[in-house]
């Protein structure tokens, strides 16, 4: 039933040789890998905007085209860096691969805490997002918003449950739609105003400033615009996704990517300073050029929303490729719980996304789907990653010293350096208004990683064989008591006796008494079976039965030695529907546990089927 | 660390034989068993005058005290028919017994069902109402109603716990004190009217109606009044509960109980005439009674209001010293799952004590600790149990015709009649109110209950040992097969492959194969053992260990023959930290599951201890 159910909802189940085929090309790997990165693009002209505008009015529209040229430089920066990165890890570099490389365990574990917090506000922050555009066009919807988020969620979630290839081209179409739909109104826009010579009408006019750009100011602006280059990483990350050649596809994709981040990022700054759009309003950036450009209801106007909108939920579905895949590296690592790195029967990972879905769901529920609160988390987890791989990246370069090893550390030493200096200044900014939770959720996370490592080492030593395999094998009867727990002589009891006359000569057949009379009975009717195991009594005047069996257990344990087992044989009944197993005594689970905690205690378990 | 909040909370352990200890003598028998009874006083000259006032006015304090008569003549009925029922049934005759004994085993579960449900509503209704009168004196707390009436149910579920005369001392003490207030009430109200002759201020005057008492009125106020009579049956009930000689002691309380109630609900009923107290106020007809007799701050106003609100929470203890007694002799029986006859450590029945707590405090979470929904659903429960009850005693002199069968069976016949009406009024006048609910719920469990005993029923037939014990006990190896499955080999696999060894000759260690190369290293480590078992290896494209090894298994088990049983061997991680469990794979729980579904598969746990 739970088969069918799960087969309807999310395929067929997948043979591990079929892994190869449910992997990334170029064309399918891009729009998977870079809707994060592409629609965090949609907001970014307009945080610069919204840092420069209050200050220095029309003025600004001059200085955003300095910030917008040095982010596409730190853009290339990241991309050289990147390409670097991806010829050096061809298993696939996230930060936490390459910081733990480079620079060191904790560090490393540093980088997967700042993601896995990233990869699930990316998820949240999205789908309230999207949720929202919906909200706004169906306002009677408002009040079930986080409830709309979580559904796109699910769906979101299912559609990664099914694999890799397919959820691509689920989530392919709508992010070219959306790099067509800005492409056209950049070409549309500069046409009409350089070729056309049509003066743009200005939706919120703006007074003069005399305030210059100040170097803070201009920081301020240069990392709220960094957004734009949030989602770089997916690339790098996801090298094991693509089709072979997979380090050439995935550097060609980076540099597709970058290329679609410069244009369209390049080219709604440039648009936002010639069509003078102003931020903060009812109307985002994107949607003001759009009017300018295309006309207020026109079909474009709302395919640029439109687009935005799918776009913004899709980008969720990068963490749900991504996240996943950094759970089962750090579970091979041993750092997180070891079903993480197990492929469902659709071959992707199953439990990371379900963890993705149930915690990101967790989250909007929790901000009853506002994007508010979770935008002041956002950015931090990011830029202490992209710090630490950059930094990682450094520190390899200059301890190889090969090849070109000091152009190679100035890139990525670069890179540090800025987003190093970007993220103390959001850290800084947004500290109160939230990245707090940031900075005390990284080394908790970083805690329970090293605690889960500490704990897989111990088993591992615990179950290893130090020496050869001599002596290993003891060719003796090793059990020195069988004892046979009995309340009522009944076939169960019979069928575990029989056994347990084949396990080991020393038999005790054990008894608690609660009641005289029927231990009486018992005692009549053990007599008429003829066997030579004695029956042992006990009274139990509290009750306690199982502490009883236990204490009794614990005695005989005491005095065996070496290679000696005690071997208990208990009945247990097979009961088909679940709700008759609340009709009987679960007590026995308890005792399980009891008695297995006893290094030399072996239990046997006769089932005994019980008929409807 | 459990056991230890455990014993603070609840006592040391008592052992069986200090049951007879914990028995009531009749002065705290009395208090236990009556505040049910005793505390439906209260409010009993209230429903009457609020079916009669509205219709008649002043005149309707000339036909209350026709109707008390009425009542307190049935009273006597039910007070008559419950010493036959304890003369009968020495170890408590509850409807459930007396209608199962002579009407059938279905009307004896209606009987079980409808005191199921009145019990619970019993404890949810007066906490509830005791909840109202301490938000009535602190109106700050009036948010929180249903959590403090939940607060009340679980210091009441505690007192219970603890055991039974524990419990009677505790809540014994404000009975006595209520019903000591009320008749100084009593006797100083009759003495100021009659003997000082005051004439009473009415609050709340009254116009004259030319309206007669009509049959059908008189039967409304009369079934209104009958809950005065509710918890009478109590004490047959918890005859069980009495120190010996317990019929006596019973029927001594039961005689006791109705003196009390006689006299509280007459005087009240009388004085409600003599003062004129109009009910459906923002006063309560007690509360008015008191004003007017003592003064509007005197201090015994206070005490009986004080009181009232205490017995009324008391009330809600007669549910929870009777209901586990009930379901304990249904588990008996069979009808509910047996854990409910077990006595916990401090002798009661605590299961039971904890199911009640629970439903009840969900009753009230669910209606907000608002009473008015409850009461509808209140009262049909006790009256078709009553009806139950004198009509199986009905029969029982019927059938017997032994000694003065005519009159008894007249008494009781009588009753039933009585009650029956009065259910068909109650039920027919608060169908849609809710009663609905109770008439829906009663069918359904009673089938559970039929269901529950024919699965015990099926385990009995199951179980049972038909003929003599020859032939039971086989004395030869029934082994076929012993299989050990092995993922790598460690400690843990040693362990148990070498107890393996000694349990069977035909073994077969079972690997299933997800990864090529780490099966090929299994092979060559496996062959440096020296071990004639046979490594049987097997594919698992689809990653479904479990699920190939429990095709195995299946499929060897077709090929046994009489008496042959196949062994499997499975090694069991022990951890202590509950925390660490989460990070292994939990599926060797679900395999158990699988593989004990098959009749003649027998699983040998050989734990292997993680030391940390």
């Amino acid at each position: 039933m739970f088969k069918k159910i799960q087969s309807l909802l999310i395929g067929r189940a997948l043979k591990t040789t079929e892994l190869a085929g449910e992997k990334f090309n170029v064309l399918w790997g891009l729009p998977i890998l870079s809707s994060d990165a592409i629609s965090s693009v949609a907001y970014a002209s307009e945080e610069i905007l919204l840092v420069l505008v209050p200050v220095l009015g029309m003025y600004a529209y001059g200085s955003m085209i300095e910030i917008a040229i040095s982010i596409s430089a730190l853009l290339f920066v990241l991309v050289f860096s990147y390409k670097q990165i991806i010829d050096s890890y061809p298993h696939g570099g996230g930060s936490y691969i390459v910081a733990s490389d480079n620079i060191g365990k904790i560090p490393g574990l540093v980088a997967a805490a700042s993601l896995m917090i990233d990869y699930i506000l990316t998820v949240a922050v999205s789908t309230c997002a999207g949720a929202a555009a919906i909200t706004s066009a169906f306002p009677v919807l408002l009040p079930h918003k986080a409830l709309i988020a979580i559904f796109v969620i699910g769906i979101i979630t299912l559609g990664n449950l099914r694999g890799i290839k397919d959820s691509a081209k689920l989530f392919g179409v709508p992010t070219y739609l959306f790099i067509l739909s800005i492409i056209i109104m950049i070409v549309t826009g500069i046409f009409k105003v350089l070729v056309l010579k049509v003066t743009p009408v200005e939706l919120y006019p703006l007074k003069e400033s005399t305030q210059d750009l100040t170097t803070l100011l201009f920081l301020k602006a240069f990392s709220s615009g960094c957004t734009a280059l949030t989602g770089i990483e997916a690339v790098s990350d996801g090298i094991p996704n693509f089709k072979n050649p997979a380090q050439k596809n995935a550097k060609t994709v980076l540099i597709l990517l970058a290329g679609i981040v410069f244009v369209i990022f390049g080219g709604l700054s440039y648009l936002s300073t010639m069509y003078k759009a102003v931020p903060g309003n009812d109307l985002t950036v994107i949607a003001q050029i759009a009017i300018q450009v295309f006309g207020q209801n026109s079909l474009m106007f709302f395919a640029i929303q439109a687009t935005t909108a799918i776009i913004l939920t899709l980008a969720a579905n990068t963490a749900f490729s991504d996240l996943p895949l950094l759970l089962s590296i750090l579970a091979r690592d041993g750092y997180v719980p070891r079903q993480l790195s197990i492929r469902g029967t659709r071959l992707s990972f199953s439990n990371g996304i379900v963890l993705l879905f149930l915690s990101s769901s967790l989250l909007v529920y929790i901000v009853n789907g506002s994007t508010h609160m979770l935008l002041s988390l956002y950015a931090v987890g990011v830029f202490i990653s992209f710090t630490l791989s950059q930094f990682g990246m450094f520190k390899k370069w200059t301890k190889s010293k090969e090849g070109k090893w000091k152009h190679k550390a100035f890139i990525n030493g670069l890179g540090a350096t800025i987003t190093a200096i970007t993220c103390v200044i959001i850290g800084v900014n947004k500290f109160e208004h939230g990245a707090w939770i940031v900075v005390i959720c990284i080394p908790i996370l970083v805690v329970a990683m090293l605690r889960i490592k500490r704990h897989y080492n111990k088993v591992k030593e615990n179950l290893k064989i130090d020496s050869g395999v001599e002596g290993l094998i003891i060719r003796e009867a090793i059990t020195k008591y069988v004892i046979v727990p009995v309340q009522t002589i009944n076939k169960s009891f019979i069928k575990s006796l029989n056994y347990a006359l084949t396990v080991g000569e020393n038999i005790e057949v054990y008894h608690v008494s609660t009641d005289e009379e029927q231990t009486k009975k018992l005692i009549e009717r053990y007599a008429t079976l003829g066997i030579a195991a004695h029956l042992v009594i006990e009274n139990a005047p509290y009750r306690n039965i199982n502490e009883k069996l236990v204490a009794y257990v614990a005695e005989k344990h005491k005095q065996l030695q070496t290679h000696e087992v005690i071997t208990i044989v208990m009945p247990q009944f097979i009961i088909y529907k679940w709700w008759h197993q609340v009709l009987h005594n679960q007590t026995s689970i308890f005792l399980r546990r009891a008695i297995l905690k006893m290094r030399n205690v072996i239990i046997i378990t006769v089932p005994y089927i019980i008929n409807e």
